[in-house]
């Protein structure tokens, strides 16, 4: 191994151990441990920072020459350790010190639904990232600064055409929709006990390819994917006894994270292209953007699908017999497919989904370039939520308070959960496109097709390549919504049984 | 905190972090995680040797002038790094080579039961570990090198007349106790649910205060208790359906451990005074064999005492009704004690355990000192095995081959096993003397009044005194096998309704 190679294993050895701190906090530790914790957090951090920036390394990178592989990886190294060197200690230290601030009054802002107790944290918040993206650098616009770190590449002003054009059709799908008769759904809150979601769900992951000897599912707050090499990739949910959709689907979702990571080619492993430098985690897909397209890929273009019900309802039925008795997979699909906007983003269904995001990216944008101020958020956020999705906010708790992401100065992550649906599209058409009867082979309940054509030309490239790169070579095309909105289109409107314009 | 506090803490981090790289690995990774976790592992040991040997911290260890237990961490480290350097890396190299290569031939030689396919590693390792021993230095025997590691200051010397004195004690008792009637055992092996069996464990752990919001139980196939600072101190355990004891009172062996751990000062989180450098893990206790007095005093002492069983035989029926319908406290308490003479070690009962690690002690000093060759082992061993527990071994798998420990080069740490067991009986004589009517509290099943003597006298003061220093301020005495021998003379006596002589 070249002493790039062992210098880049060492970094990526240390990035796994952090997350498996991390996940063990998530799913293991008992609570007394969170301070320790929290220590050896920082300090494994701060050892990943040094090893990154010892001038050894950074030589070592410079006259690396290996295989292409090498060569990609070295060129990304130096990118992040001049990233780094661009960032002043002392603003790396005002964020930490500010975050930690900003999330402890996040907790109680939102448990008293106290916006002002919230504002000053926030302010202070956007005026370090707002510093942050000018140490980063960027070319048009701060916020590209940010997203950089989530979506490489990826610009603003992509975004804001982009979102121009889904926010268009999703509302007026929306009103569609809202205008139909809703579907059933009385039996999805019936009791469902928390082991037998627990082993469906884990049957349903195993069925799309999620490998348990390199796995293992667990409960947590709130559900995510992490991965200490291709090896070990594991996945968490949270089970309500009285909405089954929650873990299920919550299962398939965090499984499409899972599958990306498990096929990540083994030559990558405790490598640069298994590593987010500046993120500081190990991590095998491309982008934030990228994982959620096989996130949301397996979650709802297979298992939201009639095809994945018409073949896997009997299996449903015959472990909730008594709550299932009623009802046909036609209804089932119907039921778990249903659009009803709703105040809380983690709560929403596949269309109004993207809205609760648009809202956000537009709202932390404007923050970012200073064009809104803080104490205008409320009144902002209501707006948008009353135009969108026609509600009425009651709180700001369920409102601009919502979410965790600006108070831990995520700023610029949120786009990627839309890009990812749109991303999916592209890649499902492509594998539509390429693979001989995929429609078929899901019909009879046979994911390999899928899963392999996803492998080939996505999951084994780990990090080699920019979201952008992937999606030219996989699809021959750059980031485009036509097949997302196709998609949406057509299966809202045969679920609504709306008059449907020409299938593409 | 002082540049020594801040890198001592880091190291403390460091080591923690490896503990659950551990942990996991034990408890929660899935099969196909192993390689690249080893990896991992050896990645951070190798960190946190660079942090030791960074003339840094030796520096600021030497100028450390804090208040006692600075001085006393300071001079720790100094031993530590003085030790560390004084081994020629070469050496640890060839160990770890030696120690991977020996336990998978151990793992195949004991399957078939074959010493002659591990002899030549053992050979190896017993080479390897000599020469560790002369770099690591000694005044007397080589083996107080290794001792050292384990049991800071005890001598090889010493242990011989104790364990002469011991072997002598035991062997005789054990002849008493054969000419006696067994007590019936029949319930023990009934069906037992492993739920049940670990609802009650963990209850009985609580119930001697493990604190769970600092500590969690799980199962491994081997038990054990590690920590990740005093805040989080985990357990394991293994249960067999047909076997009530081994969980039941193997969770309280390693609550015992737990306590220790647990109740450590706050002041050295984070601490040299909480972290082995040598053995490169995070640790409260003082030593093995103080860390084993805590584990069997509370497995033995007071899990196996008539006073537990009076107090508690009605809570464990009550979980078990139809296993444990025919059995009374006495009988129970008879059978948990029922001393019989076995090949294995892990199965021994309270008394002929000690006659297992004597004869592992015997043959492993001779080993270091060249005294005894390799291919004599299985001769010896079986030899010692019939004079002093009266029986054939009928393989080696059985016999020579059982244990792990010399494949992976912990010679020196079996000593540690019996030393606790003495003093265990130490420090139990000497809270019965300071607190007040501790046998009554005992019977009334309060453990907070032994506990909290514990607390005062051994475990919060972690690593900050050698075990000597720490018996003489606990109990005003050297290592004494007085205490123990009373102890199980008088309860075997009793238990088997032997002659008594009279009681101390």
């Amino acid at each position: 191994m070249s002493e790039f190679g062992r210098r880049s294993a060492e970094i990526n050895d240390v990035l796994c151990t952090l997350n498996l701190l991390g996940w063990d906090a998530r799913t293991q530790m008992p609570s007394g441990g969170s301070e320790t914790r929290a220590a050896q957090t920082a300090t494994l951090s701060g050892i990943a920072q040094r090893l990154m920036l010892d001038p050894a390394f950074e030589a070592a990178a410079t006259e690396a020459a290996g295989d292409l592989a090498e060569e990609v990886a070295a060129k990304q190294a130096l990118d992040a350790i001049g990233a780094l060197k661009r960032v002043p200690e002392e603003l790396t230290r005002e964020l930490a010190l500010a975050k930690s601030a900003a999330q402890d009054a996040w907790a109680k802002a939102k448990t008293n639904s106290d916006f002002a107790a919230f504002a000053p944290h926030l302010t202070r918040m956007v005026d370090l990232t707002r510093r942050l993206a000018d140490a980063l650098g960027y070319e048009e616009h701060p916020y590209d600064a940010l997203l950089n770190l989530y979506e490489p590449g990826l610009k603003s002003s992509t975004l804001k055409s982009l979102f121009g054009r889904l926010r268009a059709h999703h509302v007026a799908l929306l009103q569609e929709i809202q205008a139909a008769p809703e579907p059933r759904t009385d039996f999805l809150e019936r009791f469902y006990s928390v082991e037998d979601q627990r082993t469906l769900a884990l049957e349903f992951a195993q069925l799309v390819g999620y490998d348990l000897s390199r796995g293992r599912l667990d409960a947590s707050a709130h559900p995510f994917e992490i991965s200490f090499t291709r090896n070990d990739v594991r996945i968490t949910t949270r089970y309500r006894e009285t909405f089954l959709p929650g873990a299920l689907f919550g299962v398939l979702h965090e499984a499409g994270h899972a599958l990306y990571e498990q096929n990540v080619a083994p030559e990558l492993t405790r490598s640069i292209l298994a590593s987010d430098l500046l993120g500081l985690y190990a991590v095998g897909g491309a982008s934030f953007g990228t994982h959620e397209s096989s996130s949301r890929l397996w979650e709802n273009r297979v298992g939201r699908s009639r095809a994945f019900w018409d073949v896997h309802f009997g299996r449903l039925q015959s472990v909730f017999p008594a709550q299932l008795a009623d009802v046909t997979p036609e209804e089932f699909h119907r039921a778990v497919n249903r659009v009803r906007p709703s105040l809380i983003r983690v709560e929403a269904d596949e269309l109004t989904y993207d809205l609760h995001i648009m809202l956000r990216v537009e709202i932390e944008t404007a923050l970012i370039a200073g064009e809104v101020q803080v104490a205008e958020l409320p009144e902002l956020w209501n707006a948008r939520v009353k135009a969108d999705l026609g509600l009425d906010v009651p709180d700001d708790a369920r409102g601009v308070l919502q979410d965790i992401h600006w108070s831990t100065g995520y700023f610029g992550s949120f786009p990627t959960y839309t890009i990812g649906n749109v991303m999916a599209a592209q890649f499902f058409e492509a594998a539509s496109e390429d693979v001989e009867d995929l429609h078929g082979s899901l019909a009879r309940g046979e994911y390999g097709p899928l899963r392999d054509w996803l492998t080939e030309h996505v999951y084994r490239h780990g990090r080699t390549f920019t979201p952008h790169q992937l999606l030219l070579l996989a699809t021959g095309r750059e980031l485009d919504e036509g097949p997302y909105l196709t998609y949406l289109t057509n299966k809202f409107r045969d679920l609504y049984g709306l008059e449907q314009e020409a299938k593409a």
